[in-house]
């Protein structure tokens, strides 16, 4: 019996995952040289699927790493000499500002408490901050940052770098990429794959910034951005990439681009508002995130009036698996993941099952 | 028509790579949280068949990274303050030594023409040099370093730190734990899968020396050996992982202790020494590396008479892959990989089918 996960990630697998596992197997691309032609095929392919899907201009590159977690560690070395700023309501947005810390940098945040979000006229940047470190989607709390407060925070802010982490959103996020230098992602969210990879879109002033800071400080030795960006004009990788991971994605991109993003962007809005009404009516549920304009659309938090674990319990022998919900919150909410891979009539299920109960 | 994969990584995947597949993909395997008691189930399992296949002894964790390209960053955060020491006879090795010098390190280095070895006598550690980078199998020119050579290089310097690289040869070594600190490897060569997974065998020594460097110097952010460590402990990885490398892994590793890691390394032997006997005698081939200590038991080189890419090309029409010389060797050598996944009877068919040209 197959159990349907409605988990922020590792998440439930994009529906045509199988069939391509099954051609990857088929055609023996496990075993293929990452300097040959083969090779350099998939990955532009998959360079260019997903420049299409999220609107991805020349002057930024896309780049395979092993995680999204990496990225942030990439970030800091290739955009900070110094002084790094930012945004801090959650777990994941506090250990961008945690990594930034470790590689000695000074790391100043501006914090609120879990659930909360920010606009960008309350923000006051650090003159010496070199980097705006912004989470859109916070998938410990199910806090959004707006895609208009995102830009906003950078035109009044325009000789900072901007870094949005999309790691549980992308290709939600219609990030303008003429203002965000950094964005990224990884691929056991909404894209519905196996972890294991992780997706770094990245300006050519980075480029130039890292070039720069290597002069006076070290910018890493592993995947350092010069070389990354080195590789990826001939489709490579500087060191032996997850093959399968990036052969993966480029098929999962491009039936999203059959899709349309505009209506997966809508699909992942009309699931998020049947959601969030089910849960504000059911009694024993409520929203964690009260503000409308902060409630994610892809991580749907609620409170649970008795232990979380009960509700999971009772759902997981219905062969529907909910995340539990975050840190000091693990038995008082749920987290229901809302992306592509999860159809609206598994949705339904979701909350005919909740009701049944 | 099935390909025979005899390229030295990522290479021919293990005779029962696709079954396991199959079971991770319907045991639904992709969408478990990495926090899951499934999960660590899992890592423990991989952990423990490794421990066993390579007799890995208590004082040493098995931690699992993006590759190894990976580790070599993290070991020099990790074991040295101010001045690493490499031996130096290929690109890795080398790669090795430029990772310490990107991290602002003085990489000090004993260099030997590709196709040369090192035995432990003739080297000279440099006074404060904290670490010694050794490379047991240089994939780029099918050099060996004998193990008993590296463990005299460790008696004869028991205050350094040694680092084994076992990338393309591991679990052929023998290595003795209580003299090493650091082994390493990536899964797409002698364990037949996919590339995306390094693994990391380190003592609690390193550990104990990250604590302190930490105090002075910053010992990286992303996978740093303290949080691995602590992580471990708890059969986790500090950030989302390649779970369905680490459960391939486990797979694996499973049936090769099922064989037996003796038999493995017998039977290395035994298909080893009929390539070399045959590069030997056949007109047209002749082993790169002259001393017969130093030839690789798992990368087989041979110079070609004439253009590597011919023969390759000849090949490749009976379904056979091998590769081809490395860096300026491109053409003018083959690297045949010698790794479990193949069998004595496709040795035997590698062998008939150039005698046969």
């Amino acid at each position: 019996m197959s159990l349907i996960y409605f988990t922020p990630g590792p998440a439930q697998l994009y529906p045509s995952f199988e069939s391509h596992v099954k051609d990857f197997v088929d055609q023996q691309l496990g075993s293929i040289s990452h300097r040959s032609a083969q090779y350099r095929a998939i990955h532009q392919f998959t360079v260019e699927q997903l420049r299409a899907l999220l609107q991805v201009p020349d002057t930024h590159q896309i780049l395979f790493l092993g995680s999204a977690s990496e990225i942030w560690e990439r970030i800091v070395f290739s955009c900070v000499e110094l002084e790094s700023f930012h945004l801090v309501n959650g777990s994941f947005s506090l250990k961008f500002a945690d990594y930034a810390h470790a590689l000695n940098k000074y790391a100043h945040k501006y914090e609120k408490p879990m659930g909360q979000g920010f606009v960008a006229s309350e923000i006051v940047v650090p003159e010496y901050a070199e980097l705006i470190g912004v989470t859109h989607n916070e998938t410990s709390s199910g806090v959004q940052m707006p895609v208009n407060e995102i830009h906003k925070l950078k035109t009044g802010n325009p000789n900072k770098f901007m870094a949005v982490d999309m790691v549980s959103s992308a290709p939600y996020p219609e990030l303008d990429y003429s203002l965000i230098e950094n964005a990224f992602f990884s691929v056991q969210k909404a894209f519905g794959l196996p972890a294991g990879l992780g997706v770094w879109i990245v300006s050519e002033k980075c480029l130039e910034r890292a070039q720069q800071i290597k002069n006076t400080f070290s910018i890493g030795a592993h995947n350092d951005l010069p070389t990354l960006w080195k590789n990826a004009l001939n489709h490579e990788t500087p060191a032996t990439p997850n093959v399968m991971g990036i052969y993966l994605l480029g098929k999962v991109a491009q039936e999203m681009n059959g899709i349309g993003v505009n209506n997966i962007r809508k699909e992942t809005e009309a699931k998020a508002q049947k959601l969030y009404k089910f849960i504000e009516k059911y009694q024993g549920l409520s929203p964690f995130v009260k503000e409308k304009k902060f409630q994610s659309q892809t991580v749907v938090v609620a409170n649970t009036e008795g232990a979380s674990s009960d509700l999971i319990k009772a759902l997981k022998a219905k062969n529907m698996i909910v995340g539990s919900g975050y840190g000091k919150f693990k038995d008082s909410q749920i987290r229901i993941a809302n992306f592509p891979a999860t159809s609206m009539e598994q949705v339904d299920q979701l909350i005919e099952a909740i009701t049944a109960l």
